[in-house]
Order: C-alpha cells, then sequence, then structure tokens
C-alpha cells in the first residue's frame, strides 16, 4: 500500500491584529494507515475564508481557537484516494471539512458527495457550498423579504455579499451595495443589477449613503461590523431586520475600541423603532441545505446568478492569500480559493 | 350646566437632561361646553412615569414632543362628570389618556370602565394598568420564561421591574433583581423573594454580579440601559433573550456618549452567542391584554403577588415628583401615582 507525504499549513503563533505570514507554519507529516471506516482524501481545492482569523486565537471570537501547531480548518472539495467506508469509493467527489492540507482523514460523517457533472467541482465552495448556504439563509430564513422593500448589504461585492444582493434583487427588494472602491461600486450597479451601490472609501461617504437611502432601509445583510454598521443605524427604519452574517473589520479586534459609545444609541432603536438584530449558526440549519440546493442550482445553471472565484494556484500560497481578504486596498472580488496540482 | 374650570401641568421648555421645575408651567383654562359623543371626565388619580420624560422634547426618543403649553399626556383614573355618549354616564369610573390636568374630554376611544369593587382604582394605573401589562408582556410573550433558567430583571425594585420579578419566579425562573442602595437590595431578596439581588452602585458591583451570575443569564428584562447593560452584557449565555422595556439612564440623553465604545462587542454576541434583543409597542398587543388581566387579576385579588403604589398628595406636587424618579438617591419605590382631592 503507497505511503502519502501530508503537507499541512498550521497555526504557529497568535497572530496580533491580522495575521502575519510568521504566524503560519508548514509542515509535512506521514499519512497513517486506513482504520475500519476510515475514508483517505486528497484535497483539490481548499476554501479560504475571512472567518478562519477567528480561529487563530486572540480574536473576538469566542470559539476555542486551533491548537498551536495543528492545520487551520475549513471546508475543501476532495477525491476520496482510498476507502475503507462502504459509502465511499475511490474516485467519489466529496466536500469535506479537511482544512489546510493535501490529505485529509475522515470517518465519512463530514463527507457530502458530489456530482462534477452537475455545476464545477469549485461551486461547491462557493455559490453552492457554504457560502451561498449563508447568502440564502440570511435572505430566505431571516428576513421578510418583500418586494419594494429597501436592503443594504456590505461588502457586497464579495463571496457571500454578492449572492445574497442578487437573491434579494430576485425577490424583487430593492438592493443597495456598499464596497470599497469605484470598481466594485460600478461592478455592483452595472454587473450585479443592483438599484444603487455607495463606496465606503469615499470621502462623502455619509452623503453618497443619505442619497442611496432617501426611505431608509428596511433590512440590512451585514458582513463588516463596526464602523460601517454605525454609520448605518441612523438610516434603519422602524422594524428594520438585520442579520449579522460577518463581522470581517472585527475579527482581529481585542481590547477597547475608542469612543464615542454608540451602544446607548442602539438600544433606544430598539426601544423606539423595534428593529431586530439577528445571526445564526449554520449547523442549526443543516435541514435547509436540501431546499437551498433546489433553488440555487438551477439559478447556476441556467446563468442566473452570478458567482465570482478567484483561484489561488498552488497550496503554498494559501496564507498570503489569506492574508488580502484583510486588506482593505485588495481587489479581491468572489470566493477565494485554493486549487491543488 | 355648570362651567368646569382645568388646571393642566404644560411644558413650558424643553429641558437640558433630566427636567427641572421651571420646564414645567401651570396653567387653566375654562373646559369648554361638551359636543355630541363628548365625555368629560374628572381624574381621581395621575400616573407619573419616568418615559414622560421623552415627551418633553430634548431626549432619546423619536416621538413627537409635546407641543410647548401643552399638558403632558399620560394615564389617569378618572370619574365622568357628564356624557354626550351612549356608553358612559356620569358617575362611571374609567382609565383615560388624559394626562396631567383636573378633567379631561373625551370621545370615548380612549376610555376603558372599570369595577371599583374589583380592586382598588389605583391599581388600573400599576398592577393592572400599563406598568403591569409592561411587565407582562415583557415576561410573557417575549421570553421563553423556562423553569429553571435565569433572568436579570434591572430597576427590580421599580414599578414594572418588581411585577416582571414576581411573574418570572411564579414561572419557576431564577431571578436576580438589580437595584441601588441596600435598602433595595434587601427588599427585593426579603419581601419579593428574589433568589438573588445586586447592589449596582456598591464600589464592588462587579463581583458582586459575577457572583449572583455564576451560569450568567439566561433573559434579561431591562428597564435601564447605558451602563448597567454594558455591565451585564460579559454575562449574556448563548441565545440570551434581551426585553428593553425602558432605558431610565438615556431618556434625558443627546449628544455623544463618551468610549470606550460597546457596540462592536455587542455586535459579537449576536454572531457568536445568537442573543436577541427585542422591544415592543404597547399599542400592538392590546389584543392580549384580556389575558393580562385574566392572570393578573386574581393574583391582585389573592394577594399573589406584591405591587407598591406611592402617592403623591394632590396636583401642584406632580412635577417634583416626576423628577424624583430621576434622582439616584431617592428611596422611590412602585408606581408613582397623585391622588387629587
Amino acid at each position: 500500500m503507497a505511503s502519502f507525504l501530508n503537507r499541512q499549513i498550521v497555526v504557529a503563533a497568535r497572530p496580533e491584529g491580522n495575521a502575519k505570514l510568521s504566524d503560519f507554519d508548514v509542515v509535512e507529516r506521514e499519512v497513517p494507515a486506513l482504520s475500519a471506516g476510515d475514508v483517505l482524501c486528497r484535497n483539490l481545492l481548499i476554501s479560504i475564508d475571512p472567518y478562519q482569523r477567528n480561529l487563530m486565537g486572540n480574536a473576538a471570537s469566542e470559539l476555542p481557537p486551533i491548537a498551536l501547531g495543528q492545520p487551520m480548518s475549513g471546508p475543501t472539495v476532495a477525491v476520496v484516494e482510498q476507502s475503507n467506508h462502504p459509502d465511499f469509493a475511490a474516485g467519489d467527489h466529496v466536500v469535506a471539512w479537511s482544512g489546510w492540507q493535501l490529505y485529509g482523514m475522515s470517518d465519512g460523517s463530514d463527507l457530502r458527495k458530489i456530482d462534477p457533472n452537475v455545476a464545477a467541482l469549485s461551486t461547491a465552495l462557493s455559490v453552492l457550498g457554504h457560502t451561498g448556504f449563508t447568502a440564502w439563509l440570511g435572505i430566505t430564513k431571516f428576513m421578510d423579504a418583500k418586494p419594494g422593500t429597501t436592503l443594504v448589504v456590505t461588502a457586497a461585492a464579495g463571496a457571500v455579499g454578492s449572492l445574497a444582493a442578487q437573491l434579494a434583487k430576485l425577490r424583487g427588494m430593492r438592493v443597495v451595495g456598499i464596497a470599497g472602491g469605484q470598481d466594485k461600486v460600478r461592478y455592483l450597479k452595472e454587473t450585479l443589477g443592483l438599484d444603487d451601490a455607495v463606496d465606503y472609501k469615499a470621502p462623502d461617504f455619509a452623503e453618497q449613503l443619505s442619497r442611496a437611502l432617501p426611505q431608509g432601509l428596511d433590512a440590512l445583510l451585514d458582513n463588516v461590523g463596526g464602523r460601517l454598521f454605525e454609520a448605518l443605524m441612523p438610516h434603519f427604519n422602524l422594524r428594520a431586520q438585520v442579520v449579522i452574517a460577518g463581522l470581517i473589520s472585527q475579527y482581529a479586534q481585542t481590547g477597547n475600541v475608542p469612543g464615542p459609545n454608540r451602544l446607548p444609541e442602539l438600544l433606544t432603536l430598539f426601544l423606539y423603532r423595534f428593529i431586530n438584530i439577528q445571526s445564526f449558526a449554520m449547523p442549526d440549519h443543516v435541514g435547509d441545505y436540501a431546499q437551498f440546493l433546489d433553488e440555487m442550482t438551477p439559478l447556476v445553471t441556467q446563468g442566473k446568478i452570478r458567482y465570482n472565484e478567484e483561484f489561488v494556484e498552488g497550496f503554498d500560497g494559501i496564507p498570503t492569500a489569506f492574508m488580502r481578504l484583510f486588506d482593505q486596498n485588495n481587489a479581491n472580488r468572489g470566493k477565494l480559493i485554493a486549487r491543488l496540482n
């Protein structure tokens, strides 16, 4: 039986603020022999996501961080290399929760078979994967997406935001996207067809926002948090519904944030405008996954929804690509995926 | 037909911060003759409530303030003096939305008849009125009041807080009250029988709070907001349910609040602990009023719930009594009601 040399990108140190290259290490380890029930997967595509900063420690998250020396966790698309499991055979394509490594060993419980003939394998990490599911849940299960009401999406050119914005358009909402830079704003208006888009980096951002929201906002799908959320607060309408899908501006944040303190103002919005703020844990909604695929798969195969994927070629470039997600000057757009050879 | 000289306490100026005596004025006005359908009510009992600060302008509220020179609005208990309305006769007792004046004219739509033989008239402004209804709605309709789970009530010796705390005890919750001063803390533990109580004025408040909440809190009924809310945030459990019934610490607040900025931290609690924060508009829940009275009336008549009423004798003392609600050194406890002669 052939032996396999695994290669893993591990958490080497707890970052101060955003992650740096020295917070990662690459280690090689022999893949152990398969036990009964085991499936050995070789990763083809590896997901790179902002929330993974949370798993490195010194972060806003309350999840226990990954132990130092262990590989970053997260979803991948893999091919089964060897199987001692009745449900999986060598050559099957699967989505796995394998993380940043060449090979993953699984007992099968985290594996979901996918058919490469229905859609490109990469979509299982983007529009038909956890990214699309997050966007779909937010729009479908956590707000009344009433036609004609106004939704704001932050990081609207990003992986989750761009899908949420398009799903809301399909439901007849008026959608205003917020993104950084004129290129992204143009993309949101001209390519995705949003009703309006605002550049949060523009010096007159506040005025642009007021012009884009003459009737306020009825719903917000937020991927950012922090100052951007605060700029939106005065625009919340009566009974505004806020879904927090991510807080990229806050992941690396620890310790005190300088004032003014905007929390009292937010409390008055609950009391006087009856707003609602929610988030969700994806594992609580696995029961909705089939409904998600039923709606989303034809949108993808018929080209009715645009999704962007940005590929990193090769394994060792993952940390650098990851760090770019937190760089406000990056031109990154869409779901970031490492493609292995 | 006798003529009636009305006396009104009007809003004379927009307060800076808490209201002062000079922000009120007393004016006398002749009561006009009744038109068809009119009911003339003579107020017997007048409600004095913290939220009325909001109606004076320069406040956190978004409700339009009362016009200068017009009387403060709010609920009263009155006796019908003259009636051109088929549903009301002279001598009937009613709850009215008449405000701070001796006489109120109504078209009947805001009047609800009450029977003085069922419970003391004053209860229609306290435990069986809007105060009790607020407490009951919070506990009954906006949280899962599961036996054994921990509820924190702020301003727990106050009119709404003391009723909410007792209702939660009746439902089997573990209830921790927060109030200012040792007398109130003793009252909460010994008289109301709460599981624990904490003095927010104590120098070791934070430690007392941690000791009272060894398992965190599952629900919060907040009447205060501001710094007290912020002190409670770290104790929110997974899926904690927060009901904002009032924000007394914030009513007089305008302009910036000094940092640190606690809003980003609150956003992470939505994302990582799936907390829920809600408030409600009483008019949306008039349909629940009968259910409220069905539960609450026997509790009152059988002495199973304690309610405190503090009476101000006479009309002209209302502004001074109102200002005392915002004085952190006041010994006020329970519902404040002016009794007219």
